[in-house]
């Protein structure tokens, strides 16, 4: 056994067999390995960055980490912004970067760089495997960190020698401490916060919005009538009918301010205190009002869902929250124009039960969104690190961890570009995805931006910048270009029509819609 | 004036007056004054590494550095990769890349990460503007910094408040220092090497692959009978007719090493020691024999012309070197199936003169670069750094570096995905650039390198992840997705018939070629 076969063999034994691989020439023994030891799905993307965001939408779906397999730092580099994404999302990732041999790192090779320093900023936890005996404990300690709550991006540098030496073992992962409780005194406030009157607010985040935990603010909130808001941008909601009906702080920061405004105290449950997305001169970084008390009753690393529960407990909330449940809608299907209102009336027409819907729709999504609440029961998964390029690299993720369930991607054509090399993936893998690009054919949100500094009307200078005109990009031909089918819909019309066949069909499928 | 005006002013002030950009939210005040401030040409493009990319081949071809804005630490992420290959190249680059304003970064915002620690391992200089007045300073700084020699990455980050607030200044950059001549010692030492016998070679590299140098080279190699040796993976490499001729160090280390068996004197100018690129067990990293003597006589810091030129006239070598000289080949176009010979003859026949070729063909070029000596003068690009992705973003810098000039770009199919954006770019911005993408369908290399660590018979795990097809990319498809004609080559006659298309039409075409 070599080493590379120790960490092949360590990552089956603790169940990580996964990988979303983009390997080089320092990885060759660990695909060898593949070969001899049966048990690992690999993945291929044809990028990296799709292989780091695939490796987010699994975690956020199956709730376990994946591995992914990377070609020396720039490799990784290509791989850090959906990592950084990733990150901010909370999800577990195993991250095995091949480096050159250790002995040939002061030789300055093309492709020799700072594999380290590459790894720290989009990693808490980093570790250069120093032989190949080390190798299967390194993989076992990777793995206890992508594991604990909260949980981490572990980034393993492999030397080819620590892969091509000679190894023993077999390492295990220890079982995962359990998530800390809340805190007795922090309980105490939130209670006291809640029954003092009508203008309190409970800030969900993270593992609060998946429904057993949304049930129990549910009923928190029937008894004490405090409002229910997440933030603005989360791993994974679950909602649609059935659900506990939370309001999602808007991205705008003036209209985040707004929602916020009234609210006296704020129990933050799996949330941060909320902060405006940008900074924008002479306005306030924080969105809570100055004179709004905050209680930080669990945050991602204690355990979420029992804090609620506890919660309930305390304040006697009874069980039922009706007018907290979000009821199934069943609109007809829309015609005509292209409207925020009519995208949202064909998603909540058409999207079947169970459907994991990720959305980096961006300037078009903040306005249908939340009117999507009436539709079948649903996961929506946002951008948490907002770097462009997640969406069709988590849907790949989506699709492979529950290969029973629906996934719709909703992407801005802007945001799309970052990642397209996604859609090969789809396609090879046969998933069962369908991906709207919302085409607007400019950095549309950019626009918004401007404006907000002042430029209303820019020049041509500025314009340039912020179009995607000039050739406009032809999804259909991008989609059939990577082996993925597809159609456009100019209106609602042929986007209900689209949108039966890809959500209908085996395997991937691409919409172009013109908004 | 705000930072962000006196940012540009200073920029336009010192000749840099061309950026590649990628911009977002934090960066809307330099876009703002682009539109104020004429002068600057900007260049969109829908991903990072496609900006650092174009700014490598800018420089590589202009010797002057571009610009490029970039968002955010995920922003600059995605744009590692392709500075990796431009610090490799030597290439000098200015990145500016917005941040949140100073105030905002305590509040880990959704894109908030270490920009700092995100540049370092790709850059040579990195400093966060500290005030909006310091930014004409920074800018300042940050030129001086890609053009001395050896030339430098630097990293301005821009926190917003830097970029809104105000200032007074435009900076001036100070002249370069001239590069310092070589050792006296060395150049003795040199002297001494060359006059011993015939076993001596001079390595070259970097400047000294430019016509001049190689001139002072070809008439050393007359004086002496040494061998005229370049690196593996060149920046730019001025070959063809009536150019010096030079032996490329093979990419394979056997042959490499073979090439470097029986030289006992070595001679390293604007070179390093050659090194293997890859490890392998029980096999040297370096490529150089045990008994051979290497004198460096000036590195890529030093004045790497005037060295070639001190070291002829202390040798006396006289002018004239003809033997050296590559002549003039005309073959006839040739026919039939795709062979690295009939891909060689091809290029030989029909490449204009000055032509720029960057090559990213790796497993075949190897095999068609030897037999193309004999083309109409032009410059060659390597990837120096080899991280994959590199050909159609340099391409982009090239074109508009030398708008009267041809460029061709010879991309694997594997290589041209993790950067395929760029060819939007080439089509909004008109450039002639000719696409060939050598279409095998595989991560072939990788082929090979599993056969070298023993595999001979990959199983279907490893073959998957080694394998483009499945489905199978369709080039054509995707250049005209991206707003580029196409055409497709099943053979040698198809591919003549394709590039004197590519080569005599006006804005980019892509060929995809079948092998």
């Amino acid at each position: 056994m070599n080493g590379a076969e120790s960490l092949v063999k360590t990552l089956l034994a603790n169940g990580a067999d996964l990988c979303f691989a983009n390997p080089g020439t320092s990885e060759m023994h660990f695909i060898a390995a593949l070969d001899k030891i049966a048990g690992m799905r690999c993945v291929l993307t044809l990028f990296e960055g799709v292989a780091t965001g695939a490796a987010d939408g699994y975690f956020r779906v199956r709730q376990t980490p994946a591995t992914t397999l990377l070609h020396l730092s720039p490799g990784l580099a290509n791989g850090l912004s959906n990592l950084h994404n990733a990150k901010k999302a909370g999800s577990g990732i195993v991250n095995i970067v091949g480096e050159h041999a250790s002995f040939h790192l002061q030789h300055d090779a093309p492709l020799t760089g700072d594999t380290e320093g590459v790894a720290w900023p989009m990693s808490h936890w980093v570790r250069t495997a120093q032989s190949s005996a080390a190798v299967a404990h390194d993989a076992a300690d990777a793995l206890a960190v992508a594991r604990a709550t909260p949980h981490g991006i572990a980034t393993l540098i492999l030397p080819a020698d620590a892969s091509w030496g000679p190894a023993t073992e077999v390492a295990c992962v220890a079982d995962a401490a359990a998530p800390q409780a809340a805190d007795a005194q922090a309980l105490q406030a939130a209670t006291v916060a809640l029954l003092s009157g009508g203008d309190a607010a409970l800030l969900l985040g993270g593992q609060a919005l998946r429904s057993k935990a949304l049930d129990w603010a549910g009923r928190i909130a029937a008894r004490t009538g405090c409002k229910l808001l997440c933030e603005g941008h989360n791993a994974l909601l679950q909602r649609g009918a059935g659900r506990v009906r939370v309001e999602r702080l808007p991205h705008d920061v003036a209209r985040a301010y707004e929602t916020m405004q009234g609210i006296t105290r704020l129990v933050l449950v799996g949330a941060k205190i909320p902060v405006a997305f940008f900074a924008y001169p002479n306005q306030p970084s924080l969105l809570v009002p100055t004179e709004c008390e905050v209680i930080a009753l669990a945050n991602a690393g204690q355990d979420v869902e029992g804090a609620l529960e506890a919660l309930a407990r305390e304040l006697d909330a009874p069980a039922g929250c009706t007018q907290f449940v979000a009821q199934r809608e069943r609109p007809g299907l829309p015609h005509g124009k292209i409207t925020p209102q009519g995208i949202a009336a064909t998603l909540v027409a058409l999207i079947p039960e169970q459907t994991i819907v990720v959305d980096e729709s961006i300037s078009v999504g903040h306005r249908f969104f939340p009117l999507t609440g009436g539709a079948a029961p649903h996961d929506w998964l946002n951008s948490v690190g907002a770097s462009l390029g997640y969406a069709l690299p988590v849907a790949i993720g989506a699709a492979i961890a529950a290969p029973d369930r629906r996934v719709l991607a909703l992407v801005g054509d802007g945001s799309a570009m970052y990642t397209l090399q996604a859609l090969w993936t789809m396609a090879r893998e046969a998933l069962n995805i369908t991906v709207v690009i919302l085409a607007n054919r400019s950095y549309n949100v950019l626009r918004g931006e401007l404006n907000k500094i002042g430029v209303s009307d820019p020049g041509p200078t500025a314009l340039g910048m912020l179009s995607l005109s000039g050739p406009e990009l032809d999804w259909v031909a991008l989609a059939r270009g990577h082996g993925v089918p597809a159609g456009r819909a100019h209106d609602l019309g042929e986007l209900a029509r689209e949108m039966q066949r890809g959500l209908s069909g085996e395997g991937p499928y691409l919409i172009e819609l013109l908004i």
